[in-house]
């Protein structure tokens, strides 16, 4: 039997606000469309979703921006509240250049603007990343067993681009339950070689292949990738980050 | 009915070897294990198989060195004859630092020693990535629908590295038969915005969806991902390019 799973988009969660319960949303979600969560099933769920369930939410009038904010901004014509709210969420600015602000969150992810976005939150308010992407994973991970008693994992994800190639993927800031990371490193290739330098990006890969029927306009915010056979883990998504001293581009 | 698509490993493709038919490789591979094509399927092909196939093979007998690959090999510890194949198939050195050699190739691809790689080949060779990937996945296409009747779309992936993240993921480095970037501009968000700066990369997304179930052993060269709506376009890979002038890393 050659290996196959399947993607499901989960639709019909409705607009989620501040202190939603974004588990029982997405578990009362999957039984209402006939697809409802069995073991094993990794829930792919968009950040936008468990930010506002989180309250990471913040309204431009409430911002005073610094002195510095108000330089970068006035330099690449962007609204100075913004770009405080970005200079906020970061540890580090990577580069700034051609109206593009690519920063280090506090997590330790490289993205545009910090990953604060405007899209699809009120008009004036912006979303935050997860304070703790990981630990909203673990923690709708234990809601949706409690509910269901079925063990799954968690990603949450955000679409990030990159440097050399055009367009966004979907990538993993936040993950529970398996090894974000899967290492063929000392098995042999088809020569009796050891394999060299081969980690592959799992966690990624499954945000990605799971954005294909998210779309971005939230109607469709979570989707199941069902039946693909993940190792258990509890290092969250940590692997994932290179370590600065390592980074050839930063 | 939600989204949902299945992605399938296709197994049973025998080794590879210079001429072979790859097309017909895996028309007969999957209707061996009992999931022919059927139209829409995107095929997602590792670059391996093909280059074999195509001959793109060198064997590090029959390289002399140049002054400047000798210098490089001696800086890094790697063999020189490897080195000046990388820099032959490059058009530019984007990195070198750590033992780590990143250039962008004559196709435009940024990624690690040119795509030259020498594992799941014969000892003392090295695979180079297809001449022209885009040509590739056109002949697979229609050599696929002369012999099954079917329109398909194809990929030809490979792993790549990328700055920020630890390890690989699986990306398009040729196509045929669809657009490989979605685009939501102009769309408007659930507050009635218009959405900036979402263009997602779906040949990328399809690419890594694959490679969860192909592996780095090349047990499973291929994968079908079936169910997937795309917007049909002829316009192949280079939209996947970003211009080096728009490049905040290179």
């Amino acid at each position: 039997m050659p290996p196959r799973y399947e993607v499901i988009g989960v639709d019909g969660i409705p607009e989620v606000r501040p202190g939603d319960d974004v588990a029982r949303l997405i578990v009362d979600a999957t039984r209402a469309q006939g697809t409802p969560i069995v073991a094993g099933d990794v829930l792919v769920i968009g950040q936008k979703i468990v930010s506002k369930a989180e309250g990471r939410l913040v309204r431009l009038a409430d911002v005073a921006p610094s002195a510095i904010a108000t330089s970068i901004a006035s330099g690449t014509g962007r609204d100075p509240r913004l770009v405080e709210i970005i200079l906020r969420e970061s540890r580090r600015v990577v580069r700034m250049d051609k109206g593009v602000l690519i920063t280090e969150t506090h997590h330790g992810w490289v993205c545009a603007n910090a990953g604060v976005d405007q899209s699809n939150v009120d008009v004036d308010t912006v979303a935050l990343l997860p304070a703790d992407p990981d630990a909203s994973a673990r923690g709708l991970r234990e809601t949706i067993r409690s509910l269901t008693a079925r063990e799954v994992a968690i990603i949450i994800a955000d679409t990030f681009g990159r440097p050399w190639r055009e367009g966004l993927t979907n990538v993993a800031i936040g993950l529970a339950g398996f090894a974000p990371l899967k290492s063929y490193i000392g098995e042999l290739d088809s020569a009796g070689r050891p394999l060299s330098a081969t980690i592959l990006a799992v966690a990624d890969e499954l945000a990605s292949a799971a954005e294909l029927v998210m779309g971005k306009l939230d109607r469709i915010p979570v989707a199941i990738v069902r039946g693909l056979p993940l190792t258990p883990s509890e290092e969250g998504s940590k692997p994932l980050l290179r370590d600065p001293a390592r980074d050839l581009f930063r």
